[in-house]
Protein backbone atom coordinates (compact mmCIF):
# COMPACT_ATOMS: atom_id res chain seq x y z
CA UNK A 1 0.00 0.00 0.00
CA UNK A 2 1.00 3.46 -0.88
CA UNK A 3 1.14 6.36 1.53
CA UNK A 4 -1.85 7.92 1.35
CA UNK A 5 -1.32 12.08 1.72
CA UNK A 6 -4.83 13.47 0.81
CA UNK A 7 -6.88 13.49 3.71
CA UNK A 8 -9.83 12.15 1.72
CA UNK A 9 -7.76 9.24 0.02
CA UNK A 10 -6.21 8.39 3.15
CA UNK A 11 -10.33 7.89 4.13
CA UNK A 12 -10.94 6.02 1.60
CA UNK A 13 -8.16 3.65 2.08
CA UNK A 14 -9.27 3.15 5.96
CA UNK A 15 -12.66 2.14 4.54
CA UNK A 16 -11.01 -0.10 1.96
CA UNK A 17 -8.95 -1.93 4.29
CA UNK A 18 -11.78 -2.31 6.81
CA UNK A 19 -13.58 -3.60 4.07
CA UNK A 20 -10.82 -6.61 2.74
CA UNK A 21 -10.09 -7.25 6.67
CA UNK A 22 -13.13 -7.58 7.90
CA UNK A 23 -14.20 -9.64 4.38
CA UNK A 24 -11.94 -12.09 5.17
CA UNK A 25 -11.35 -12.35 9.11
CA UNK A 26 -13.81 -13.13 12.03
CA UNK A 27 -14.54 -9.84 14.17
CA UNK A 28 -12.64 -10.88 17.08
CA UNK A 29 -9.58 -11.36 14.78
CA UNK A 30 -9.53 -8.29 13.03
CA UNK A 31 -7.78 -5.15 14.24
CA UNK A 32 -7.39 -1.78 13.96
CA UNK A 33 -3.73 -2.12 13.65
CA UNK A 34 -4.34 -4.68 10.64
CA UNK A 35 -6.52 -1.99 8.85
CA UNK A 36 -4.18 0.84 9.47
CA UNK A 37 -0.95 -0.95 8.13
CA UNK A 38 -2.64 -2.09 5.30
CA UNK A 39 -4.13 1.40 4.71
CA UNK A 40 -0.73 2.91 4.90
CA UNK A 41 -1.63 4.88 7.73
CA UNK A 42 -1.38 4.81 11.56
CA UNK A 43 -3.85 3.03 14.05
CA UNK A 44 -3.70 6.34 15.62
CA UNK A 45 -5.29 8.12 12.32
CA UNK A 46 -7.66 5.44 12.09
CA UNK A 47 -9.02 5.91 15.10
CA UNK A 48 -9.22 9.79 14.85
CA UNK A 49 -11.47 8.96 11.47
CA UNK A 50 -13.58 6.39 12.39
CA UNK A 51 -13.68 5.50 16.72
CA UNK A 52 -12.82 2.27 17.58
CA UNK A 53 -13.38 -1.36 16.17
CA UNK A 54 -17.39 -1.67 16.36
CA UNK A 55 -17.84 1.97 14.63
CA UNK A 56 -15.57 1.05 12.00
CA UNK A 57 -17.49 -2.29 11.27
CA UNK A 58 -21.02 -0.82 11.31
CA UNK A 59 -19.86 2.12 8.92
CA UNK A 60 -18.57 -0.66 6.53
CA UNK A 61 -21.27 -2.52 6.55
CA UNK A 62 -24.13 0.15 6.65
CA UNK A 63 -26.04 -0.20 3.13
CA UNK A 64 -27.38 3.57 3.50
CA UNK A 65 -24.99 4.72 0.70
CA UNK A 66 -25.68 1.74 -1.63
CA UNK A 67 -29.14 1.97 -1.13
CA UNK A 68 -29.71 5.79 -2.07
CA UNK A 69 -27.26 5.14 -5.49
CA UNK A 70 -29.25 1.86 -6.40
CA UNK A 71 -32.80 3.81 -5.99
CA UNK A 72 -31.70 6.69 -7.61
CA UNK A 73 -33.87 6.92 -10.76
CA UNK A 74 -37.60 7.43 -11.18
CA UNK A 75 -39.74 3.95 -11.13
CA UNK A 76 -40.30 3.50 -14.79
CA UNK A 77 -36.37 3.55 -15.16
CA UNK A 78 -35.08 1.77 -12.26
CA UNK A 79 -34.69 -1.46 -13.67
CA UNK A 80 -32.32 -0.32 -16.30
CA UNK A 81 -31.02 2.19 -13.31
CA UNK A 82 -30.57 -0.92 -11.01
CA UNK A 83 -29.08 -3.35 -13.47
CA UNK A 84 -26.67 -0.53 -13.94
CA UNK A 85 -25.38 -0.02 -10.83
CA UNK A 86 -25.08 -3.66 -9.93
CA UNK A 87 -22.46 -3.84 -13.09
CA UNK A 88 -20.90 -0.82 -11.77
CA UNK A 89 -20.22 -1.66 -8.54
CA UNK A 90 -19.01 -5.19 -9.76
CA UNK A 91 -16.20 -3.34 -10.95
CA UNK A 92 -15.02 -1.81 -7.40
CA UNK A 93 -15.38 -5.14 -5.70
CA UNK A 94 -14.32 -3.92 -2.60
CA UNK A 95 -17.95 -1.70 -2.48
CA UNK A 96 -20.01 -4.63 -3.42
CA UNK A 97 -22.79 -4.82 -1.18
CA UNK A 98 -23.83 -8.45 -2.39
CA UNK A 99 -20.36 -9.54 -0.90
CA UNK A 100 -20.39 -7.86 2.19
CA UNK A 101 -23.86 -9.06 3.16
CA UNK A 102 -22.52 -12.56 2.55
CA UNK A 103 -19.34 -11.68 4.40
CA UNK A 104 -21.43 -10.58 7.19
CA UNK A 105 -22.63 -14.42 7.98
CA UNK A 106 -19.10 -14.72 9.36
CA UNK A 107 -19.46 -12.07 12.20
CA UNK A 108 -22.21 -14.13 13.97
CA UNK A 109 -24.10 -11.11 15.92
CA UNK A 110 -22.78 -8.37 13.88
CA UNK A 111 -23.62 -9.94 10.61
CA UNK A 112 -26.91 -9.76 11.80
CA UNK A 113 -27.08 -6.42 12.26
CA UNK A 114 -25.44 -6.34 8.82
CA UNK A 115 -28.68 -7.63 7.48
CA UNK A 116 -31.09 -5.70 9.53
CA UNK A 117 -29.56 -2.64 8.02
CA UNK A 118 -29.76 -4.12 4.63
CA UNK A 119 -33.38 -5.16 4.89
CA UNK A 120 -33.73 -1.52 5.96
CA UNK A 121 -32.07 0.54 3.39
CA UNK A 122 -32.53 -1.58 0.42
CA UNK A 123 -35.55 -3.71 0.43
CA UNK A 124 -37.95 -1.51 2.33
CA UNK A 125 -36.30 1.21 0.87
CA UNK A 126 -37.36 -0.25 -3.09
CA UNK A 127 -40.74 -1.70 -1.49
CA UNK A 128 -41.42 2.01 -0.77
CA UNK A 129 -41.24 3.09 -4.53
CA UNK A 130 -43.64 0.52 -5.91
CA UNK A 131 -47.66 1.06 -5.83
CA UNK A 132 -50.04 -2.30 -6.32
CA UNK A 133 -50.15 -5.51 -3.75
CA UNK A 134 -47.60 -7.25 -2.19
CA UNK A 135 -45.29 -4.10 -2.31
CA UNK A 136 -43.01 -5.72 0.05
CA UNK A 137 -42.85 -9.25 -1.46
CA UNK A 138 -42.49 -7.76 -4.91
CA UNK A 139 -39.43 -6.20 -3.53
CA UNK A 140 -37.90 -9.10 -2.48
CA UNK A 141 -38.01 -10.95 -5.39
CA UNK A 142 -36.45 -7.92 -7.17
CA UNK A 143 -33.73 -7.68 -4.84
CA UNK A 144 -33.08 -10.97 -5.01
CA UNK A 145 -32.61 -11.00 -8.55
CA UNK A 146 -30.10 -8.31 -8.53
CA UNK A 147 -28.32 -10.37 -5.49
CA UNK A 148 -28.28 -13.39 -8.54
CA UNK A 149 -27.01 -10.92 -10.94
CA UNK A 150 -24.00 -9.73 -8.61
CA UNK A 151 -23.38 -13.19 -7.72
CA UNK A 152 -23.14 -14.26 -11.55
CA UNK A 153 -20.42 -11.63 -11.87
CA UNK A 154 -18.40 -12.28 -8.57
CA UNK A 155 -18.55 -15.92 -7.92
CA UNK A 156 -19.52 -17.87 -10.73
CA UNK A 157 -17.80 -18.01 -13.87
CA UNK A 158 -20.57 -16.32 -16.45
CA UNK A 159 -18.67 -16.54 -19.84
CA UNK A 160 -21.96 -15.82 -21.49
CA UNK A 161 -23.28 -12.94 -18.99
CA UNK A 162 -19.72 -10.79 -18.90
CA UNK A 163 -19.52 -10.93 -22.81
CA UNK A 164 -22.67 -9.20 -22.97
CA UNK A 165 -22.83 -5.10 -23.18
CA UNK A 166 -24.44 -3.71 -20.42
CA UNK A 167 -27.31 -2.31 -22.27
CA UNK A 168 -27.76 -6.01 -23.63
CA UNK A 169 -27.52 -6.71 -20.02
CA UNK A 170 -30.38 -4.59 -19.34
CA UNK A 171 -32.33 -5.90 -22.07
CA UNK A 172 -32.16 -9.62 -20.69
CA UNK A 173 -33.10 -8.07 -17.04
CA UNK A 174 -35.80 -5.97 -17.80
CA UNK A 175 -38.55 -9.05 -18.31
CA UNK A 176 -37.61 -10.32 -15.02
CA UNK A 177 -36.93 -7.07 -13.18
CA UNK A 178 -40.35 -5.23 -14.47
CA UNK A 179 -43.40 -6.96 -13.99
CA UNK A 180 -41.78 -7.24 -10.19
CA UNK A 181 -41.45 -3.49 -10.14
CA UNK A 182 -44.24 -2.28 -12.37
CA UNK A 183 -48.01 -1.98 -11.79
CA UNK A 184 -50.13 -4.25 -13.95
CA UNK B 1 -20.42 -32.24 19.35
CA UNK B 2 -21.73 -35.37 20.55
CA UNK B 3 -19.80 -38.66 19.83
CA UNK B 4 -21.45 -40.42 16.74
CA UNK B 5 -21.01 -43.85 16.52
CA UNK B 6 -22.05 -45.00 13.45
CA UNK B 7 -19.13 -44.97 10.59
CA UNK B 8 -22.00 -43.41 7.59
CA UNK B 9 -23.27 -40.54 10.41
CA UNK B 10 -19.58 -39.86 11.34
CA UNK B 11 -18.88 -39.57 7.75
CA UNK B 12 -21.38 -37.06 7.83
CA UNK B 13 -20.35 -35.32 10.87
CA UNK B 14 -16.95 -34.89 9.18
CA UNK B 15 -18.20 -33.39 6.44
CA UNK B 16 -20.46 -30.86 8.01
CA UNK B 17 -17.75 -30.07 10.20
CA UNK B 18 -15.38 -29.30 7.18
CA UNK B 19 -17.98 -27.11 5.54
CA UNK B 20 -17.86 -24.95 8.98
CA UNK B 21 -14.37 -24.55 9.50
CA UNK B 22 -13.38 -24.09 5.40
CA UNK B 23 -16.42 -21.84 5.70
CA UNK B 24 -15.27 -19.72 8.54
CA UNK B 25 -11.47 -19.78 7.88
CA UNK B 26 -8.57 -19.52 5.53
CA UNK B 27 -7.91 -22.63 3.95
CA UNK B 28 -4.00 -22.05 5.67
CA UNK B 29 -5.77 -21.58 9.52
CA UNK B 30 -7.72 -24.93 8.88
CA UNK B 31 -6.16 -27.92 10.52
CA UNK B 32 -7.57 -31.44 10.47
CA UNK B 33 -7.57 -31.15 13.95
CA UNK B 34 -9.81 -28.49 14.54
CA UNK B 35 -12.41 -30.44 12.21
CA UNK B 36 -11.98 -33.65 13.63
CA UNK B 37 -12.78 -31.72 17.09
CA UNK B 38 -15.86 -29.99 15.56
CA UNK B 39 -16.95 -33.32 14.25
CA UNK B 40 -16.45 -35.69 17.62
CA UNK B 41 -13.96 -37.87 15.96
CA UNK B 42 -10.30 -38.14 15.51
CA UNK B 43 -7.90 -37.13 13.83
CA UNK B 44 -6.77 -39.99 12.43
CA UNK B 45 -10.48 -41.00 11.34
CA UNK B 46 -10.83 -37.56 9.51
CA UNK B 47 -7.59 -38.86 7.41
CA UNK B 48 -9.27 -42.60 6.79
CA UNK B 49 -12.61 -41.35 5.58
CA UNK B 50 -10.83 -38.57 3.75
CA UNK B 51 -7.20 -38.45 2.92
CA UNK B 52 -5.47 -34.99 3.74
CA UNK B 53 -6.56 -31.15 3.58
CA UNK B 54 -6.56 -30.80 0.46
CA UNK B 55 -8.84 -33.44 -0.38
CA UNK B 56 -11.16 -32.90 2.15
CA UNK B 57 -11.13 -29.26 0.96
CA UNK B 58 -12.01 -30.91 -2.81
CA UNK B 59 -14.68 -32.64 -1.43
CA UNK B 60 -16.51 -30.06 0.52
CA UNK B 61 -16.47 -27.80 -2.36
CA UNK B 62 -17.36 -29.82 -5.21
CA UNK B 63 -20.49 -29.25 -6.69
CA UNK B 64 -21.18 -32.42 -8.35
CA UNK B 65 -23.83 -34.25 -6.13
CA UNK B 66 -25.67 -30.53 -5.74
CA UNK B 67 -26.16 -30.46 -9.69
CA UNK B 68 -27.38 -34.07 -10.14
CA UNK B 69 -29.83 -33.00 -7.79
CA UNK B 70 -30.88 -29.90 -8.49
CA UNK B 71 -31.21 -31.00 -12.03
CA UNK B 72 -33.15 -34.22 -11.60
CA UNK B 73 -36.43 -33.57 -13.17
CA UNK B 74 -37.93 -33.18 -16.85
CA UNK B 75 -37.39 -29.80 -18.62
CA UNK B 76 -41.09 -28.49 -18.12
CA UNK B 77 -41.45 -29.33 -14.58
CA UNK B 78 -37.37 -28.20 -13.77
CA UNK B 79 -38.24 -24.51 -12.53
CA UNK B 80 -40.84 -26.17 -9.72
CA UNK B 81 -38.27 -28.43 -9.56
CA UNK B 82 -34.79 -26.39 -8.82
CA UNK B 83 -37.11 -23.54 -6.82
CA UNK B 84 -38.10 -26.81 -4.30
CA UNK B 85 -34.50 -28.02 -4.21
CA UNK B 86 -33.35 -24.45 -2.84
CA UNK B 87 -35.93 -24.43 -0.66
CA UNK B 88 -34.97 -27.92 0.55
CA UNK B 89 -31.25 -27.37 0.94
CA UNK B 90 -31.66 -24.01 2.96
CA UNK B 91 -32.83 -25.73 5.54
CA UNK B 92 -29.94 -27.70 6.07
CA UNK B 93 -27.62 -24.54 5.75
CA UNK B 94 -24.52 -26.33 5.85
CA UNK B 95 -24.93 -27.84 2.65
CA UNK B 96 -26.09 -24.73 0.73
CA UNK B 97 -23.95 -24.62 -2.57
CA UNK B 98 -24.68 -20.87 -2.37
CA UNK B 99 -22.89 -20.15 0.71
CA UNK B 100 -20.42 -22.36 -0.28
CA UNK B 101 -19.68 -20.19 -3.58
CA UNK B 102 -19.56 -17.20 -1.58
CA UNK B 103 -17.22 -18.27 1.20
CA UNK B 104 -14.79 -19.95 -1.45
CA UNK B 105 -13.47 -16.48 -2.07
CA UNK B 106 -11.28 -16.82 1.06
CA UNK B 107 -9.80 -19.25 -0.24
CA UNK B 108 -7.91 -17.65 -3.07
CA UNK B 109 -7.03 -19.70 -5.25
CA UNK B 110 -8.82 -22.84 -4.06
CA UNK B 111 -12.17 -20.66 -4.54
CA UNK B 112 -11.51 -20.04 -8.21
CA UNK B 113 -10.86 -24.43 -8.52
CA UNK B 114 -14.29 -24.52 -6.26
CA UNK B 115 -15.81 -21.72 -8.65
CA UNK B 116 -14.45 -23.92 -12.13
CA UNK B 117 -16.30 -26.76 -10.74
CA UNK B 118 -19.71 -25.13 -9.72
CA UNK B 119 -19.66 -23.53 -13.61
CA UNK B 120 -18.65 -26.70 -14.76
CA UNK B 121 -21.17 -28.82 -12.87
CA UNK B 122 -24.33 -26.35 -11.86
CA UNK B 123 -24.41 -24.18 -15.27
CA UNK B 124 -22.98 -26.37 -18.00
CA UNK B 125 -25.04 -28.97 -16.71
CA UNK B 126 -28.21 -26.73 -16.82
CA UNK B 127 -27.39 -25.68 -20.30
CA UNK B 128 -26.52 -28.74 -21.71
CA UNK B 129 -30.79 -29.44 -21.05
CA UNK B 130 -31.75 -26.65 -22.28
CA UNK B 131 -32.50 -26.13 -26.46
CA UNK B 132 -32.59 -22.86 -28.50
CA UNK B 133 -30.76 -19.83 -28.76
CA UNK B 134 -28.72 -18.66 -26.32
CA UNK B 135 -28.13 -22.06 -23.90
CA UNK B 136 -25.22 -20.70 -22.23
CA UNK B 137 -26.83 -17.31 -21.79
CA UNK B 138 -30.00 -18.44 -20.18
CA UNK B 139 -28.62 -21.31 -18.13
CA UNK B 140 -26.38 -18.65 -16.38
CA UNK B 141 -29.70 -16.16 -16.00
CA UNK B 142 -31.38 -19.00 -14.31
CA UNK B 143 -28.77 -19.92 -12.30
CA UNK B 144 -28.45 -16.40 -11.46
CA UNK B 145 -32.10 -16.56 -10.13
CA UNK B 146 -31.90 -19.40 -8.23
CA UNK B 147 -28.92 -18.05 -7.10
CA UNK B 148 -30.81 -15.09 -5.72
CA UNK B 149 -33.48 -16.61 -4.33
CA UNK B 150 -30.81 -18.68 -2.17
CA UNK B 151 -29.37 -15.29 -0.85
CA UNK B 152 -32.27 -14.08 0.00
CA UNK B 153 -33.16 -17.09 2.11
CA UNK B 154 -30.14 -17.08 3.55
CA UNK B 155 -28.28 -13.49 3.71
CA UNK B 156 -31.40 -11.21 3.73
CA UNK B 157 -34.31 -11.03 6.28
CA UNK B 158 -37.26 -11.65 3.52
CA UNK B 159 -40.11 -11.69 5.42
CA UNK B 160 -42.69 -11.50 3.19
CA UNK B 161 -41.12 -14.35 0.90
CA UNK B 162 -40.17 -16.35 3.71
CA UNK B 163 -44.17 -16.70 4.67
CA UNK B 164 -45.28 -17.92 1.15
CA UNK B 165 -45.95 -21.67 1.37
CA UNK B 166 -43.37 -23.76 -0.86
CA UNK B 167 -46.19 -23.96 -4.34
CA UNK B 168 -46.49 -19.66 -3.14
CA UNK B 169 -42.66 -20.00 -3.95
CA UNK B 170 -42.95 -21.80 -7.19
CA UNK B 171 -45.91 -19.75 -8.67
CA UNK B 172 -43.57 -16.75 -8.25
CA UNK B 173 -40.83 -17.71 -9.26
CA UNK B 174 -42.15 -19.85 -12.33
CA UNK B 175 -42.60 -16.66 -14.52
CA UNK B 176 -38.95 -15.52 -13.72
CA UNK B 177 -37.03 -19.67 -14.69
CA UNK B 178 -40.00 -20.80 -17.45
CA UNK B 179 -38.87 -17.86 -20.29
CA UNK B 180 -35.32 -18.55 -19.75
CA UNK B 181 -35.63 -22.58 -19.45
CA UNK B 182 -38.46 -23.25 -22.05
CA UNK B 183 -37.79 -23.28 -25.34
CA UNK B 184 -40.00 -19.64 -27.39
Amino acid sequence: MTRQRDPEARRTAILDAARYCFGRHAYADTTIGAIAERAGVSAALVIKYFGNKEQLFQRVFSFADDAAALLDAPLEELSQHMVLHVLAVQQGEARDPILRIAFSRQHEDRGAQARADFKTSVVDGLAARLSGPDRALRAELAVGVLLGLGALLAMVQADALTRLTPDEVVARYRPLLDPLLLPA
